[in-house]
């Protein structure tokens, strides 16, 4: 499996599955909304302040990402940190007409964050076989990329 | 969200996504192919001995299980713990025709191996609220259930 098709996997992806170890020791997996990518190993998520994950993950950003594709039978697997912004630009990037339904007080929402997960290393997994991602593949595959969003990339292309 | 609906998503899953522990630390995720369930809290998934994953369980059986419904907005988080059956009544239970493909000694291969993910603990998420499961709603729901194929039930139900 090429990097480039892992990168395609995670562009047509709308959604990533979240994982990290909550306070009482259980593992916790959330579905996340999840577009913007920088490469192979940052990604955004926004999210409420207030929901367990991001309370979680504020004690503890150790976590994992999982991207894949069912219909495909492939997978990534990331593993890295989760940090939390609560103000700043990503705030503004991530916005969209509508939200104030779900942030009434708008970007500066104190309950509007957003989550950056950052990888260190990756696993990925397909019908015909797996593989592993160092940092330093990452690194070099992410080098002078910026956050964009995936899946407009991915529709675009469609077109 | 009714435990019922809880139910019916489970069983038109074909796919869940199982988070745990590695000896490294990490969080892991894989998508599993997932369609045997005994009501909400066990479920059985079929894989490779020899799969990192087996080999990490066997270790530490802690693990989460996940099952969404991206249209929907909605998911189920299950805690609980992981047992690796490579022999028995499971193994010949998720036999399908033609798996000796993947298993050339058919349903003795060591290489085949059940996973049962036996949940103690939930949480669900959807679009207008969430909730917790505790053990003991768990065990009422499921008390006097076998397992079943729940995507076939699924099918037959939409026929």
């Amino acid at each position: 499996m090429e990097l480039c098709e892992i990168m395609q996997m995670i562009d047509r992806s709308l959604f990533a599955t979240l994982g990290y170890t909550a306070p009482d020791g259980t593992v916790q997996l959330r579905r996340v909304f999840c577009v913007w990518h920088r490469g192979l190993g940052s990604h955004l998520i926004s999210t409420n302040t207030g929901s367990s994950h991001v309370q979680h993950l504020l004690q503890n950003g150790a976590a994992s990402l999982y991207f894949s594709d069912d219909a495909a039978f492939c997978g990534l697997c990331l593993s890295g940190k989760a940090v939390i912004h609560q103000t700043g630009a990503y705030k503004t990037l991530l916005w969209n007409d509508g939200d104030e339904k779900y942030y009434p007080l708008g970007v500066q929402d104190p309950d509007y964050s957003v989550i950056e997960f950052i990888a260190e290393q990756g696993s990925f997994y397909r019908f015909d076989g797996k593989g592993t991602l160092s940092a330093a593949a990452l690194s070099a595959f992410d080098a002078g990329r910026e956050y964009e969003n995936g899946y407009a990339k991915h529709c675009a292309e469609q077109d």
